[in-house]
């Protein structure tokens, strides 16, 4: 019986993938190579998860692989009505990122309450400039999302006694449904998006939602770019509609030097960093091996993706 | 009978006094005319709380304040041997900068562990730069100073799933004694100085401690700016024995344009603005109105200082 073929979309090899020497034939491929060797996969690891390149390779008909795994959390960037359509099975990178996430939300709740990057610009200026900041415990949060990650924000910013409501596809225990969610964005400090990328989900935050937020208001988008309209957010800040923003995500990626969101007033830009702490990279490796031992095992999948919602449904 | 003299050190007027109308004759000084008018006094309210006037200004003998209180967590700014051997009681602001301090504390502590001020720098070039950044729960920090502060930003720090350590000048449940502390320096990720500025902890944070420090470690000071021998802190940082500081507190404040501490690499400088929330001079108010409407009853004060320790005792 030969080994099967696992082939990684990826030019660095990633991690941990020396434990599976004598269990699979492992080929690495780039984006070009893709749709030609698609074919002869039984597994693909898309382990450059900032490739769309799998939406465009994969094949309509014929061999294709079995499973796919995606390092990342969301699957936006590989789902395809094709790929959804097959009997391929896709799993993604659940548990490794919410921990760094939810305390990235936390480090730029605070550095807005705190007035840190006003601090930078002074200290950069050698300008002693004393300023009153704010309270972060008692103020209020809606966090959108209860996948993981949105749980996870939310359990962060509790721990630091913010008033926290998350808002989720429907109403259950301790959480808010759609119906809600404008009501809640009326009286909130603090907006975070935390969702998956979905039909539902896309530029869900547009210059309506924007305008339902209060002048104090701060909104922090760290799922995916494409579900801020990014134009209303620019208008909502220049209009002082709300009174700052961070993102770390963008509906295109990396965002280029001529973009105006790196010098709009009051937002913080950073580069979809939030959920990479040191170690990541071997603790998605480490996941991948876990998986795919299971696989080969005959044994069920963990993480495994619902492929119409876009996500690992749960809780 | 005619109303106690309330003197207030401030060229502005405290807000909230206006209740003490017809209870008090409020006079307003400033430091050149306070010796001349502190034997008038009953009362001395200390709202310029950067203020050193005081030390200098303070009745060796003859008629002098029954009352001193200051808007401050700190004492050391007043004390002066004349008035810790009197009979005069000393009050201060425990209870309005607890809060504020700790959230400030873990605002300083996330930005470092994800990278903010380079996030900033890379943000104002509009250079999309990933790195890795590093998970705050799980690590270690020693807080110096078991007060209102520490104990508030230990708190945090825990809520946070650090393993926060508390040191104080006796050990006790929950808090290690002096004879402790080098041997928690050496294994924190984070130290913060919370602690009064006393004979004990003068220059406490010097050369020696921080080569005792891990290479990855990072200081913040949110205590009294002479906890730290300055120059030995930045050597620290200068040949990387520690990773980064965060200061809030300076030896002499407000901090000069002239001061090499402004760009240091690693240093992150902010005007002694830790404690102060909006609202901020409001609470202070409404305290010492408090206190002064207790003090005109003959009933015990809160906050009442040890003068030969430097801070409000217990707990």
């Amino acid at each position: 019986m030969t080994d099967p073929t696992l082939l990684v979309l990826d030019a660095d090899p990633p991690p941990r993938l020396g434990r599976l020497t004598g269990r699979a034939r492992i080929a690495h491929t780039d984006e070009a190579q893709l749709a030609a060797r698609l074919p002869t996969a039984d597994v693909l690891l898309v382990w450059d998860f900032t490739s769309r390149a799998v939406r465009e390779a994969w094949p309509g008909e014929g061999p294709r692989p079995r499973w796919v795994h995606t390092a990342s959390a969301g699957v936006d960037h590989l789902m395809c009505p094709e790929l959804a359509a097959s009997d391929t099975v896709v799993t993604n990178a659940r548990g490794v990122f919410e921990q760094p996430i939810a305390e990235y939300v936390a480090a730029l709740v605070l550095a807005m309450a705190k007035d840190l990057p006003r601090t930078w610009e002074l200290q950069r200026r050698g300008e002693w400039r004393h300023r009153e900041s704010q309270r972060v415990a008692g103020t209020r949060a809606v966090v959108v999302g209860t996948g993981p990650v949105g749980r996870a924000v939310a359990r962060v910013l509790k721990a630091l006694d913010v008033r926290t409501a998350l808002v989720g596809r429907r109403p259950r225990t301790g959480i808010h449904g759609p119906e809600d969610l404008d009501r809640l964005l009326s009286r909130a400090d603090w907006v975070v998006a935390a969702a998956p990328l979905t039909d539902d989900t896309r530029g869900m935050f547009d210059a309506r939602r924007f305008g339902v937020l209060q002048p104090s208001a701060r909104f922090v988008n760290v799922g995916r770019g494409a579900l801020v309209d990014e134009e209303a957010l620019a208008e909502a800040l220049a209009k002082r509609w709300i009174a700052g923003a961070a993102l770390d995500v963008f509906a295109t990626e990396p965002l280029g030097p001529e973009s105006p969101l790196w010098r709009l007033p009051g937002l913080i830009v950073s580069p979809h960093m939030s959920g990479d702490t040191v170690g990541w990279r071997d603790e998605l490796g480490t996941q991948f091996v876990e998986l795919y031992e299971r696989w080969a095992a005959g044994r069920p999948l963990f993480n495994v993706v619902d492929k119409q919602r876009g996500y690992v449904p749960g809780h």
